[in-house]
């Protein structure tokens, strides 16, 4: 990974390329490097489908590495959804295969001057860009069936579907998994609408012939890569939990904590979230068979193994697993009860390349505003195949939930921050995700900072989710360490252990350290994360983001939430201070900062702040 | 005007009103009364269609006068397409009569807990709110008529259309005109679709046994009046260009300048300009004759009539005769020459309640994305058929072109401001107006200070079009002129006379002092409009604006502009002294302050700085 491959689709006469030293990204590796690289090198007020937005595809600091869990893969750019930076995460094959062929990151720039669409090839023996007139208007199962004949059944593939290509804003970039199939997405922000505008329509990755990369002292590594995964191994969510259930089972966990959105963030629990619950869909899908019924790992070198697959009644393959915030989005939050119909619809986002979350609250919003009742299954696969075939309800549906939707059907209840729709988790009952939600630099996004584990699941500490006491300095220290964690590859379910077991958080401090072959401290990760933060915040800030977009929208603020009927009641004062760094406490085992915990501070700081 | 009426929309039961006396408004009027409630009620990050937005309807200072000119309305709330405040402003009945009916404003509060539909009924007995669902789902034209049949021919009318029914970014608010027709409207930021979320269809405003407001200084004022109406009928665009050929008659002059936006902002020039020029539009007019082909006024005390009617072939009622910036729109922007079809366009937009610029500019980059060829007139009329219908289509159109049709079909080149559509002078070709378009806190909008008089016209002073020198400058003194004017319930038309000719300055200063019995200044008006000017900014940097709002689309700086070939080169820099108060110089004859014209500032002031 000492090389950057710059891909120009401006040049007269057709994309070109060229391969470049790191500079001044050397040591730089996912999150870390994609925002880099836009804060640098993206105007912050440009058009996110125009030439000088950039996307930015970066494997972790450790991927291609015998590092366990280490396969997650970085998408960066200016986001169309957001109009901020934006950092989408996906599994899947690419990011090893990535970092076997020594790419720290592939940049893609400008934008062809017609519609052409091209497909990039990478080897060991260098880069090809080709017509991708072949496979225009495929979905990303059709496509990647198609590359996979021609170049090979092994490989990794980088796709968009037709929403990528009509440059929707909800539209994601399809990363293939270890079976070969594009179930692996960088969703959020609408990523896949920039590739779309690049004018790329694939990425073939072929690492045949490349070393996995070395650490730089192997026998540390090799010891703290095995206590790590013990570390894993023993904790009760990634050794037992996700393994048995896949990440839905916290359907029955939120649902029960009453934090479970349904019918567009009116409840907070759902009548048939038992008929959805991980459990059940484990039972369905160990009575159905079939060899992937098995847990599964989405990238090599996974030892959690949290997926599975998902077949139709005749044992037909639908989809991998759904994942908790698909079946959530599809399902509690549209009042359907159904997995066969929500994995009709993961399996329709994943081939048009949508994001679930984004989509599943869209259609919340469209139901809301009348064009199908709450639970009406059938309407809702309607409507995503509208999105698949771009008619005009099509495309205003793939635009998302606030930044199209909401407005086109005139709804006042729209859930969203910063114009990106609200995962599976209700503010009000878990006001910590509601911090996150709120001030994260990506829009609303529960990836950013996992208050929900301190808040419901007694994991990484805790925190009542009930009460704003205690919030933005969870949400504080959360998304620092998610920031320093997506920038290593690796995936960010090792939090759930890191942050309960000091043992497992050195374990993986130490491999970082044998791996670059500097020593790593618990200080110099979370100082990782705050330098991230900070240049996406002043990204966002030079883009024309402010305090004020650092807010959810008014209903949580007024409507009440059944069962507990609580509104969000984290005050504007309180979130303004979440970039306040100095009041920093740190991580579990590594007590910094000079602030009591849950103190109430007298005023943000000049210094990251938008005020 | 001693009083407001204040309708609550959210009472139980239905809605309520009260009449309150006007306290800390006093002596507003027009824009001023509407931005100083918006920013002291309304909180600037609520949703504009929530409980919580605000729709202000307020006569200038002097609407129900005997002063020329003074009919103007204003319409205030939070835009629900731009996000920040707004102000539309229009011409027709309602001002004169709520002037004399006594009311310095109605201001729409809450929203009905369903979606009920109210009318209000407002004489000199009081007011009633009554159900409107006999005229539910109704065009202006049809709400109208079944109005005038029931409460009378001779009354003015408030109403909205389907589009500001279905809460669109587009939607108008229509007043009816002398001859009772909804032609006149309150077009720009969705101001419809407040009323629309507020479930107000209709205001019913009845002005029989009201007498006329008496000024203060009887004698002073007539006086001032006489020599007011006489620098109007001297001047040669309100006294000649304007009654011969209505507003249109600026086609062939900006055309001929190379500033006419054609294709959606891809040239300067229409080959097809002469053919729907004001002077073919007269010629048409005169030709197909009938009563209404004589210049109008569109209110009680208009003396420059700019206004007239346009007939079919058949010699049947279209509409009023299209306005300049409509011809444009659903003309030159859209490659259509045919005078016949934007009438058509216009009528439908009319009928509708949609801003005809937002949506001429909507259309052009629906042609922009594909959806029809510039030039198929046909294709535009069922383009706002389907808006009308609200069809998912219509929904998107209707939505405007930036907020919603860009994002929707993938366009970069969308060309707005703040999210609304720029009018019909192109910034490259007209610096001046390009540095109104970013700056002003209404979004783009030619009428917050209309730098095309001393850039194209040679009204108000000369500043070469094309070089950006002494263009901020101008767009500062301009901005602060209009504000105040836009207070006084003048038509802006009044601003060519008056920045001409320094005694019809000095007659409306004078006017205005003898009316409220204060004597006026020139330094006093400019100081009104500042005044309002910063208190729009700040509640738009209350909102979540920045200096980064206040920019033109990229595509502006970057394509060059036939036939000059140039682009916008005003600096950012430059762009962000426009609210540096203390360079103003003054209007002419007011030569104040301390900078001197065209020299470049060193950097913002904090002040009134959104950095």
């Amino acid at each position: 990974m000492d090389k950057l491959l710059r891909i120009n689709m401006s040049t007269p006469g057709g994309p070109s390329f060229q391969t470049d030293a790191l500079g001044t990204y050397a040591g730089m590796g996912g999150r870390a490097m994609t925002s880099a690289v836009i804060a640098a090198e993206v105007p912050p007020t440009c058009h996110p489908l125009g030439e000088a937005n950039k996307l930015v595809i970066a494997p972790g600091l450790l991927s291609g590495s015998a590092a366990a869990m280490s396969g997650r893969l970085s998408v960066g750019c200016k986001s169309p959804l957001t109009g901020g930076i934006k950092e989408a995460n996906a599994g899947g094959q690419a990011a090893q295969v990535m970092g076997r062929l020594g790419y720290a990151a592939i940049i893609l720039e400008g934008k062809p001057a017609d519609d052409s669409l091209y497909k990039v090839i990478i080897n060991k023996d260098g880069v090809t860009i080709e017509s991708a007139a072949d496979i225009k208007g495929l979905g990303n199962y059709a496509t990647v069936e198609k590359l996979a004949a021609q170049y090979g059944e092994k490989l990794a593939y980088i796709t968009i579907g037709q929403a990528g290509e009509m440059k929707m804003s909800a539209a994601s970039i399809a990363v293939t998994d270890m079976e070969a199939r594009p179930t692996r997405h960088a969703g959020r922000g609408g990523v896949g609408a920039v590739m779309g505008a690049k004018g790329i329509k694939a990425i073939v990755l072929d690492d045949a012939g490349c070393a996995m990369r070395k650490p730089a002292d192997p026998e540390k590594f090799k010891a703290a890569n095995k206590a790590f995964a013990e570390g894993l191994r023993k904790h009760a969510v990634t050794g037992e939990g996700m393994p048995a259930f896949g990440t839905n089972v916290l359907t029955n966990v939120i649902n029960e904590a009453g934090g479970y959105p349904t019918h567009n963030f009116k409840m907070g629990q759902f009548d048939g979230a038992s008929k959805i619950s991980g459990e059940a869909q484990a039972a369905l899908e160990n009575e159905r068979g079939g060899e992937g019924s098995a847990t599964q790992g989405c990238h090599r070198g996974c030892i959690i193994r949290c997926s599975g697959t998902f077949y139709d009644k005749n044992d037909n393959y639908v989809t991998k697993q759904p994942e908790y915030e698909t079946v959530w989005a599809h399902g509690g939050n549209c009042g359907i009860d159904d997995l066969d119909i929500i994995a009709q619809l993961d399996r329709m986002d994943d081939d048009f390349g949508l994001d679930t979350i984004e989509m599943g609250a869209t259609i919340g919003v469209a139901m809301e505003a009348g064009l199908a009742e709450f639970g009406d299954g059938q309407a809702a696969i309607n409507m995503i195949k509208e999105v698949g075939k771009g008619t005009p309800l099509g495309r205003i549906l793939g635009n998302g939930a606030a930044a199209v939707t909401g407005q086109v059907f005139g709804v006042e209840r729209v859930p969203v921050v910063k114009r990106q729709a609200m995962p599976a988790y209700d503010p009000r009952a878990v006001q910590g995700i509601g911090v996150t939600y709120a001030t994260s630099t990506m829009g609303a996004d529960h990836t950013a900072g996992y208050a929900v584990g301190p808040n419901i699941l007694g994991d990484g500490g805790s925190v009542p989710a009930l009460k704003p006491e205690g919030q933005v300095e969870l949400a504080r220290n959360l998304q620092i360490a998610t920031a320093a964690i997506d920038s290593t590859g690796m995936c960010l379910f090792v939090a759930f252990p890191i942050l309960d077991q000091p043992e497992t958080f050195n374990a993986l401090v130490v491999l970082i350290g044998a791996f670059i072959g500097q020593p790593m401290t618990a200080e110099s990760v979370t100082e990782l994360g705050k330098a991230i933060l900070t240049n996406e915040r002043e990204f966002n800030k030079a883009a024309g983001f402010t305090i004020k977009h650092d807010r959810l929208p008014d209903f949580f603020k007024k409507e009440t939430l059944p069962p507990h009927n609580i509104t969000f009641n984290v005050t504007e004062e309180e979130l303004d201070t979440l970039y306040n760094w100095q009041w920093y406490r740190g991580l579990k085992g590594e007590k910094k900062g000079h602030n009591t915990h849950g103190a109430t501070p007298a005023a943000p700081v000049a210094n990251h702040s938008l005020a």
